[in-house]
């Protein structure tokens, strides 16, 4: 079996060690003799298999017991809604690095009054923008809450360190969860879509502060509460059964293979080996993110025209590259490096854009 | 590998000839090179296969041309409020015959008033509120829809022949789904958790008129917005992948086994062996609804104690019968016979059901 050099933006790799047992397992769940598609939500061995999710989870990431987990539905573009519809009572402050902070902005603003921490638009989102020397931004009063985008799909650029606010802070953290070590508790909300470093798309993985999760307003229907989800431990309703399954293995290989300080210093590794030949390019590669601002996921770039673009990702798919288009929103080119793309295939793309630029 | 007798309620039982496909193709979707769960849903791939989904419904359920499809995540539960939010201006009308129907209710009497057309609740909801002589029911004035569930998996009720209104009727099918032949051009919405026929839990199938979804409200956040899903042929953000697949495969394979009139002669069959046995164990077994009002996916009985339940639930599981427990809100017994329960598996029930009456 072929197996492609896939830098798609999402979905996206998996490890191939985890495809081959959940096709192993695929038609006895835990010796239930069922397949986990078939298992129901409310037996035994799906809550084992949900509690020990939970329980890696806390360990990866050291998620104290002050905080309560969750899984959902609906992706981040249901978050970008439900986080306003629970939090926002005055107003939200956005830190807008891009699309997907805007559309959270935007669909936050059903509830009420919202507007921009700080914004890096002026400069098409090519930086995040820089924090005071207290490392904070400085705020409206009344603010309910900032929301932040851990890491910009669209534009490779990722929040280095995270800032500090006197008012609960919440992180979509859909596209570098799981791809380093995080400081949670300078967060009250964490949400990320699993479908780029940790399973397959269908289920967003939820982290609260209980003390924030008490604030959420109550005066919404149950499939819009935080609460319906946190606190009827994810199966209030039918959870996505086969997409936390998935990531129960994900993370059972992320723990097998050292944790996240590992992952963070091999994702630093492949990415190094992109950007080096794009700053060692004489600029026939530029890098879209400026260099305080690059991120570990997503490696963005353009080259001389729209045509050599279209060249190099036709040229790339010959060579068994794919997914090195850039969103349909910005064009360019862009390469995704998520924790399960393998070292091997950024060896192979950092070697073909060396003889792409040479032959062209 | 052993293989169950799965009655499961959702998630259930799936065709094992389906779930040996999945195995069989997991680590290589349509000869990408990709598994399934890393294909990116902007890919070729990734389209065909949404396309051929929705031709293969449109040919199983002969849907008309008028009307779109869609694949949606949050369960029935986010439809709950969904369909009240987009279509509920003046008065929602509801059948109510369960739990799913009152919680539709509740979740929409967010957006306007709602009411109860008919009800079956004063007796324990085992029934199907009979139709007058026209095939409908007095409604109020203002009413913009009328909402029912065609099964219900709590009671084991499910409506033999639909209503017909002179407003716009939607319909929750998630528990009968696939399982018979539908009038379609008598229903202006339905709509279809697939995790009981036709799927994994994770996505919601839409079947909606298109004049019906142009008077849809627009002031709502995308997510919530129906057309956000119809006109944007499901992917305006990440569809639920995994999930859409394996219902491709599924639609497969019931039009290679002859689609849904085969089906329900399937269904009928695999139902009377269990029903029989109700009928016959002159009060042993007591079936809990009605007659004219049976379901053929979920068949609920109780026994003479609760006591005496319990062991005929244990006394299954030493068979490989499992799923037989009834609902945690009503308690007695349950036995789901979706499309994938093999006759051979009713049998086997109906034979200790049999034995288990002699024992006793």
């Amino acid at each position: 079996m072929k197996r492609i050099y896939n830098f798609n933006a999402g979905p996206s790799a998996m490890p191939l060690e985890v495809l081959q047992q959940v096709q192993a397992e695929f038609l006895d769940f835990d010796h239930t003799g069922m397949s986990v598609v078939e298992i129901s939500h409310r037996s035994k061995a799906y809550q084992n298999m949900q509690d020990e999710t939970q329980m890696l989870l806390r360990k990866l990431l050291d998620i104290p017991d002050t905080y309560k987990i969750a899984f959902m539905q609906g992706g981040g573009s249901l978050q970008f809604l439900m986080h306003g519809a629970n939090f926002l009572k005055h107003k939200g402050g956005y830190l807008n690095t891009g699309v997907w902070s805007q559309k959270a902005k935007q669909a936050a603003s059903f509830y009420g009054e919202v507007y921009d921490v700080a914004s890096s638009e002026s400069e098409k989102f090519n930086h995040i923008p820089p924090m005071n020397k207290q490392q904070t931004f400085a705020i409206d009063p009344d603010t309910d809450y900032v929301y932040l985008t851990s890491n910009n799909t669209i534009y490779g650029t990722a929040w280095q360190r995270f800032p500090m606010f006197d008012v609960p802070l919440i992180a979509d953290m859909s596209s570098d969860f799981l791809s380093r070590p995080i400081p949670i508790e300078q967060f009250d909300y964490i949400y990320a879509g699993v479908q780029k470093n940790v399973g397959p798309a269908g289920c967003v993985i939820g982290i609260i502060k209980e003390d924030f999760l008490a604030q959420a307003n109550d005066m919404l229907p149950d499939m819009l509460k935080y609460k319906t989800f946190f606190d009827n431990d994810s199966t209030y309703n039918t959870p996505p059964v086969f997409c936390i399954y998935f990531v129960n293995r994900v993370l059972r290989w992320l723990e097998a293979n050292g944790g996240l300080g590992v992952m963070e210093a091999k994702n630093k590794a492949k990415a190094k080996l992109i950007y080096d030949v794009i700053d060692e390019s004489d600029g026939f590669y530029k890098g879209h993110a400026t260099l305080d601002s690059r991120s570990l996921m997503n490696i963005t770039f353009n080259l001389e025209t729209p045509e050599l673009e279209a060249q190099f990702v036709a040229a790339a798919a010959k060579r068994d590259i794919i997914g090195v288009k850039g969103h349909r929103s910005v064009g360019g080119c862009r390469a995704s490096t998520y924790n399960a793309v393998p070292m091997e295939a950024c060896e192979a793309l950092a070697q073909f854009m060396r003889d792409f630029q040479r032959q062209h």
